[in-house]
């Protein structure tokens, strides 16, 4: 075992220790000590982001594939501060992410450099466990605290703060790994509750989200509401939802609150499981904040933190769903006749070429309006959606789930306007070969804000002026996609038809490393 | 006049009586009565760009060049989490901005939607004035506050977060423009042992900051420095230097700590006006955080609150010295022989190029060493620096300058690791047809961490294995500035030698627009 020197070498060893096999960075100067750590201790393997937001983006796509954290590297506050946004979806994602920041040595600090900002206030709003570690000595101890406070129940953001001489200060000695909170039990007298709910003939709906949007739970939940006569529904937006041929189907609550409110407007209960009582995405004058009828009872048989899938075997086990549902045959997609190319024909042309355990990250927005009901009946995919509504996660969190499952093929369907946010990650696709698919609905346009100008009923169609149109076309200049990925080392191609997309599709799918293409609306 | 019918439209209305012209923008669902009251009042510009840290960058270097503050237009916690780090570089610089960041409806914001966040606690470490306005009828009034919060002496970071329904609620009265905090008035006491410091004979140094480094303020500090046998010195890196063929002389202290400490080593007086005593950049093992050496008498005549100009004015009436003193001259630039692009000959090419009044935006980093000896005798032009550290300003720097000024061009000098962080604001300079010469210095790695790695003791030069040797270069795969910007609409080449850098140069100097050069070395 390689002897440890200082406080960077024995974090580098307690995350090793903890499991923790990943490390995205973007590092700078007050990190070069953990990048020598890095660099000389046998630990976690170093994946560069040219900038930070793709870095905690791929934390987020590596954990929601691996199901374990991984660690990223960042440099002081304000390198804290541009992978927020992304720290904020993982967050809401559930996704475990252990945060290392560097910062000034803690005597430097006070002298106001121009790096010197308040970095544990500004990890904190974004992240459920924060801590500036003091020194070297206690280094070791805290980083094993920060991996158990991430894979808490579910995952968690843990934000270390390491000033440098806390990582070059001598110290020798490891920390154990740490067992994490295990999740909530089940509470007897919400799965009584939620047992009568089912059973008493009222109008009912069980709502699952989380862990139980993967294949055996959903199963399990899709076998107790066809049991019991109630809709199974999901959140709007999910970390990763097992779909596609053989799994059981589930309706995610609409993105648009009339919809929404309608789809619910009936219902007189609802049972939770890992998921929040639905709410609009967003406010809008004279529209409720809820989405359930007044009066509605709602059952919370398990929070997010609780164990879904143990709620719902025990659901299954009191309503005596014993029996697994059959899942509806449903027909296999069909390739869509040539035409010019439309964000549904993308979505057709996507669902009939999407292989067998591909993972699709779906940051399509407006144009996956439809998204879901084309691949339905796809082949067998994981489907990993942006849950905390912050635009800019497509390209990182593609290239982290790569990352961690060399075996699948990754298709990340990309809106253009949020494509520009993070598009630097399509570099560290490149350096890392890896093996992701990336389609931008081109279609020049921030849609959902032309959408939701009418929406919030600031304007009507046709009183839009200029400046208003300005700030939501991306037509002037046209960006080209094309040579933005090139640019970057990723090989692309420009498609105006199903016939065009579907021969780059199928010639993405057959290669090796990352492809780009633009498909133009 | 237009009527004003709620919240917003008041905002508008106030920001414009405010003096402020500018709106960097990059809204959302939750601005949307923001952006149609834009569209209907006749008020600041819009500017849109495509990632909220162009927003925040380019609303620094508008108000650099145009003396007063942009607006900016950013949506809900996380959009403002990704402006952060160039409102950081902004504080840091003395830069007045309004942000005006769009949150849920204040009733929405209990039911956790995706985007909920906290959004005072985000802004506040990196503002120094923030409010959370109730109700419409608190609009306006709060919007007059934040600009003459912004318009404090020296700039200040004014965050003011807007609720849904605070812009969409009904309000009909704007608010009256309201004055700033004057700048601190000189202090007697102060000056006096300044004097003191000028006259006693000891070795002496004036360190003068802030808006000190003007053409008049600098050419008086000049003139005391020189009557008194002073050494006139400015902080390591400025938010704007007046600098050029007639414009008075001033050393910089040097980044590297060794240099700084043995530049400083026998100093026993420092006078600062709009300036804090120097430190190191970064910390280092073994090495002091103060650039001053033990027992050195600092007098603080204006600190970076307090009026420079006129704290100089009184210092050199009360030394004597009245009489301008005559800058030294010095040889204009020679355009170097051809030869193989080096980051020197590039700094050669520019200093012998760059036109008259020109704006140069500095994020060269490692490539700018040696910059300020070159352009020292060239045409009189405005130097803009990295003052905050934070990397990733120079191209939205570069979109607000061209902004403020249109007479003025604009050369923004681009380390390639730094470029990459904001490149989307090329696209905002290709919409608005800005004429920016960017010239990316491609060493491929960032070489300032390849300098640092051993500075800090982390690693010497023949350990650096391959985790930490990847985590610093940026050649596999090379990026391609040129598809990069022509994917934005920016027109650009490559350039290898002193010669096609320089006919590169003449030519997009001579056009109309944006162009981009990336110099291979």
């Amino acid at each position: 075992m390689t002897e440890l020197n200082n406080g960077a070498e024995t974090l580098v060893r307690t995350l090793t220790d903890s499991r923790i096999d990943m490390c995205f960075t973007n590092p700078g100067t007050s990190e070069m000590h953990l990048v020598a750590a890095l660099d000389r201790i046998d630990g976690p393997r170093c994946v560069l982001g040219l900038f930070e937001g793709v870095v905690t983006g791929a934390a987020d796509g590596y954990a929601r594939m691996a199901d374990k954290p991984a660690a990223t590297l960042l440099h002081c506050g304000p390198g804290l501060a541009n992978g927020l946004a992304n720290i904020h979806n993982a967050r809401k994602a559930g996704t475990p992410m252990v945060n290392l920041i560097g910062d000034h040595a803690t005597w430097h600090v006070e002298h106001n450099a121009p790096l010197t900002a308040d970095v544990v206030g500004l990890a904190a709003p974004m992240s459920d466990w924060v801590r500036l570690t003091p020194d070297a000595a206690s280094l070791a101890q805290d980083a094993a605290e920060a991996v158990a406070a991430a894979n808490a129940y579910n995952g968690k953001i843990a934000s270390l703060v390491v000033p440098g001489n806390a990582a070059w200060d001598t110290a020798s000695e490891s920390a154990q790994a740490m067992r994490s909170t295990p999740p909530v039990a089940v509470d007897p007298t919400a799965l009584n509750e939620a047992v009568n709910c089912l059973r008493n003939g009222k109008r009912s709906v069980l709502i699952v989200g989380g862990n139980c949007l993967r294949e055996q739970p959903l199963a399990q939940a899709y076998t107790i509401a066809t049991h019991c006569g109630a809709n199974l529904l999901a959140p709007t937006s999910n970390a990763r939802t097992s779909r596609g041929h053989g799994r059981a189907p589930v309706t995610p609550v609409p993105y648009p609150v009339h919809q929404a409110l309608e789809m619910l407007a009936e219902v007189e209960q609802v049972v939770l499981v890992c998921a929040d009582a639905p709410v609009g995405f967003f406010a809008y004058p004279d529209t409720p904040s809820s989405m359930l009828p007044p009066g509605c009872h709602v059952v919370q048989l398990a929070s997010q933190d609780g164990d879904g899938p143990a709620a719902l075997a025990a659901l299954a086990d009191a309503v005596g769903a014993t029996d697994p549902a059959a899942v509806p045959k449903l027909t296999a997609p069909i390739k869509p006749i040539d035409a010019s190319l439309t964000p549904s024909l993308i979505n057709a042309v996507v669902a009939y070429r999407i292989p067998e355990q591909a993972v699709l990250v779906d940051e399509a927005i407006t144009g996956g309006r439809d998204l879901l009901d084309f691949t339905a009946a796809a082949a067998p995919h994981e489907h990993l959606q942006i849950v905390g509504g912050s635009i800019g996660i497509g390209p990182p969190l593609a290239t982290g789930a790569a990352l961690a499952d060399a075996e699948r093929r990754v298709i990340a369907l990309q809106a253009d306007g949020s494509a520009m946010y993070t598009l630097q990650a399509l570099w560290t696709q490149a350096r890392e070969q890896l093996n992701v698919t990336t389609i931008v609905y081109a279609n020049r346009a921030y849609g959902i804000l032309q959408y939701e100008l009418r929406n919030v009923g600031a304007q009507s169609g046709d009183q839009i002026g200029e400046v208003a149109r300005n700030m939501m076309a991306l037509d002037n200049p046209e960006l080209n996609f094309v040579q933005l990925a090139t640019g970057m080392g990723v090989p692309a191609s420009r498609v105006h038809t199903v016939n065009e997309l579907d021969r780059a599709l199928c010639a993405a799918l057959a290669a090796d490393g990352p492809v780009l293409i633009e498909a133009v609306l």
